[in-house]
């Protein structure tokens, strides 16, 4: 068995990776750190993970095989910093190591990046989308929760080249992916029954997503731009978990068949495009969030507004798992050249 | 006082009319229509409004000064004739007089429109955006949820000619715009801790969004598009009340100034559109849906996405009132020479 | 118009007040005060009370000719009491006034009273089971919420001498009762999808039950126990308004009819009781918490155990409104002779 | 691997079975049947499911090694006959088996016993407490989710001899126990946000706890009653999982410490009864059903209520696990001799 370190297991990121690897016949998760819950039996801060016998700890204690990052950023990249160098290998959940440009980064998370010489080593731990950078790699960026369900939306279109760079990311997030941090919006009495938009003037997400567009964006002709212009808007839902991303952007006129036939032609190329990959599944309806809950799936529903010649992708997935823990594992799994889906395998819990 | 008609109390459109006008100071309930539950006194079939000593009759009975339809489309136009040519002033809640051509009703409603004739004298009821109609007519239908969101948050940007036609609008409501008519996918079970979109194919509103701003649209030179291209995506919130709109289109060049300063400019040019309006505020902040809950008022938040030039609006409101119910006794008042605020000032029930 | 200055404006109570008070006919609101958020615009805080043109003071300016105190226990009572002294009408929705022995205040809430002297002078704000005394009363205090259900619940039975005083109060609520103050377990991603019991060790609400209950008790003969024996049981339920408290006690024999007919007997003795009430109502099918959301409606569905000849009686009200500045304005309206009704007449917010 | 059939796999109950024995080592699924749904895969019935490639029959196709049966009661008796009768082994999650007087059955369940000749081969299959019984028997009963909860929180004060039979039983339960069938009251607009209490006048889990009670009743001297009475009050919680029972008797006099000792010999008590069980906990602070969700794990915190001698037991589970599927797995493990833990070992799904 493969002994894992997760750093900062007191955050949801941390406590769903504890959850998670308890069912992974490979790994056991052989210490785990905190930083204000220091000295508590994990139990008794969280009391579903009772079927554990640990203590968390300031630091990461022993040797261990494998190790997980849940800290915020700044602090992650510290933490992270010493078991790279010494080559343990790791997924690093926080956004330290998925921006390739520091420059970026400082603009968007207001600071100096912690640790800039590691970032060439870092691969962006999209499986589906960077399988051969990531197997390669001992250093992992796990994606953003939306980055993740945008990206996987639009993946294949962008490679396809039908779609213009001009796009729209409408997403809609449960509150688990505020984190356990305490703010009076997150309150039920303020957060339930009720929606709201955040990060109207940029959400550090947004990024990523260019990012890991542009990077994927095929080679254009003259008068097409060639980089993603993205506007991205997250939504506050009444809900914990779930991520349901809207990806609009309009089509390049002749690469699809007209009318209700393109709909058709979509779908065909977003379930070639993933057909083997375990975790993305094309659906012949729009799905819900509550069909991934639990569970590593991302669910995507590709179609086309056939009255104005645009895409539109629906994708869903649980923001903890395929969008934090779960990717984590996978990426893990990856890395050590395990089937990616070990541990990972149970359906959602529904309803 | 005025004698008040509701044809189909029985919905929550129809509820929430009866629980707005309790308190109409000029206005009181004479006689309610039901299908299925004529017969019964109306605080069995709904406790909150015990209020009334009214029983559910299966047609409106006695003389009345002002009739509300709440019915669904096709039986709405049906019920509402004899009244429309009898000279009582009326507005139907339905979609049956919101389309002005037949052949568009016809097309998404699935079926000849009920009273083509009818549709010459009927104004569209979004007061604010059509005041002078209202007061005219004596048949005002009232605008769907979803329309109402999105075109009080598209209007001052559209008569101002700053906005490419290119538009999308990605609503999130709760589920009693859906009605209370019995579906597995709006069970607790099912609809909580859940979001997904629905009707990608084409949803009634849209065709009537498409109507409103192709209206609004002011002329345009040449080789600007003159119609609005609109996709529009509804999604289902996993709680009772409330619409949020998050509209985009990209800005002409040249019409606001540039960086952080376009976003008070955008800011200004709402708050001139609509200083008059009681039920309408541009807020600092992006809004909550539950800061309306109850109340008639539509909150704004304009922005723009500065890297991209896009326009960025979010609109909340209340489905059943400013949505709904409120918009219509608002359409009342202003047919009947009322302030338009009579009966729709309380404050919104927050938390 | 009276003058009404309210006290610590920022918490949920405070909140509600400014609300109802909103359509109140006699009474304005002249001042507000809040502690971390003085200077601030009311309708900065609480975007729904827009409709207000108000700064929250550190304190009361000016004259008043009526206070309500929402500040929490032992900073109320410093609060009121210059008010108290002066002469100034006011309700303390505090629990400060609301025991009558300040040596079980002490016990509960943990110090000495600030203010024992004017413990005399205090009126138990429960103005149906209490009118007298709240009319004659300068200074009223408002009982808290699970006592308001549980009182209501109970006192026709307990005034009729049929049930033992062993008694059970089982209480679900909502989250807004534990106030505005951060807490983990109040956000949406803990307390939603989740229910909980609390405070099994004794909540401060219980000895204010106790304390009413044993003024009510009729006096009894000899082997019959004379001090009603209370357990209660608090529950935190995932919705933000509302009290269902569910209340137990055996019933004496021979005091109603055998079989199906208590059932009756019982809903007609509280029917009775409360005849002349306008904000209880005793119902004909086990009410839910929603038919009372947003307004001062109390409902009350007594029943029978037949099997077991225990009584059962089952009240919703909604916590903020009924439950605190509902029932606040209702004894402001008693204490200045108004009618009862003034202010709070509006249906409930269903669904 | 055991080949395994399910009846009536489209309720939620039939459903979560399918979601855990996709995890469990040693069996597999190898038919189900459902009603309506019968010719479609059930991974379109299910999205959550689509790790199965089964379509849904009519009836149990071919040899299976264990069935299990989801239907309502009365039709589940009829399809559960022919397996019975051929010696497969069975778990039935129907009421049919439950009850061991067919009068009783009768009385509550409208109608004469389907298969009375079948009632005393079953078993009743709340493991912990029976398990003798149900590793000898061929048909095991497998309990309601309200007589579970309520069960294992009073068996350990029951078989010591402690309590008093004078029982109350509070449930506060999510809408998922009531099924997929249509109904308005368990529509999100209705339930959601809203806590309401049913069946006052007696559920059918009710003679289950009588029943289970009474048979676990210990032998008493004679003034003491021996016949457990007990009131049983259901609610519906604004939630889709999970139930929490609070549980009151009064203790007897002399049966355990005074004063806050009481709590700590209680909680030892129920620690010891339960010291082997893998799926019941005694916890040290009251639980959160959240604590359980999507897990085979009830939550029991006894304590003492000093103030008037009662006991309190508060439960948690997950309704269709701990209180139906997963339940019913442990029943099939037991019965084949497998760890009852197979399958069943995943943490909760928490947050």
């Amino acid at each position: 068995m493969l002994k894992i370190g997760i750093i900062n297991v007191t955050g949801y990121a941390g406590a769903e990776l504890a959850r998670l690897l308890y069912n992974h016949p490979e790994a056991q998760i052989a210490t785990v750190t905190g930083r204000s819950e220091a000295g508590r039996r994990l139990a008794d801060v969280f009391p579903h993970l009772a079927c554990y016998d640990l203590t968390i700890e300031p630091e990461i204690a022993g040797s261990v095989d494998f190790v997980f990052s849940a800290l915020p950023h700044a602090a992650s990249a510290a933490a992270c910093e010493p078991f790279v160098r010494a080559g343990v290998p790791l997924v690093d959940i926080s956004a330290d190591f998925r921006l390739t440009d520091p420059a970026v980064y400082a603009e968007w998370y207001g600071g100096a990046h912690p640790a800039p010489d590691l970032l060439r080593q870092a691969a962006y731990g999209l499986t589906e989308l960077n399988r051969d950078a990531v197997k390669a790699s001992k250093l992992v960026a796990n994606p953003g929760c939306y980055p993740e369900s945008a990206l996987l939306a639009l993946a294949p279109a962008v490679r396809a080249g039908i779609i213009s760079p001009e796009i729209i990311v409408d997403s809609k997030s449960g509150v688990s992916g505020a984190g356990r941090g305490l703010a009076l919006n997150l309150h039920l009495g303020e957060a339930g029954e009720s929606v709201s938009a955040y990060a109207l003037d940029g959400h550090r997400h947004l990024p990523e997503i260019v990012q890991e567009l542009a990077r994927m964006w095929p080679p254009v002709e003259a008068p097409k731009p060639s980089q993603p212009k993205v506007t991205f808007t997250p939504h506050l839902m009444p809900m914990t978990r779930g991520i349901l991303s809207t990806c609009y952007a309009a089509l390049w006129p002749g690469q699809l068949p007209q009318g209700e036939a393109a709909k058709q032609a979509i779908r065909d190329l977003y379930r070639d495009f993933y057909a083997d990959e375990p975790f993305v599944k094309v659906v012949d309806a729009p799905p819900a969030t509550k069909q991934t809950r639990g569970s590593n799936m991302c669910l995507l529903y590709p179609t086309v507004d056939v009255r104005t010649d645009r895409l539109v992708v629906v994708s869903v997935l649980d923001n903890l798992v395929k969008g934090a823990a779960g990717q984590a594992i996978q990426n893990m799994n990856a890395m050590l050249g395990l089937p990616e889906t070990l541990g990972l395998d149970s359906p959602a819990v529904y309803p």
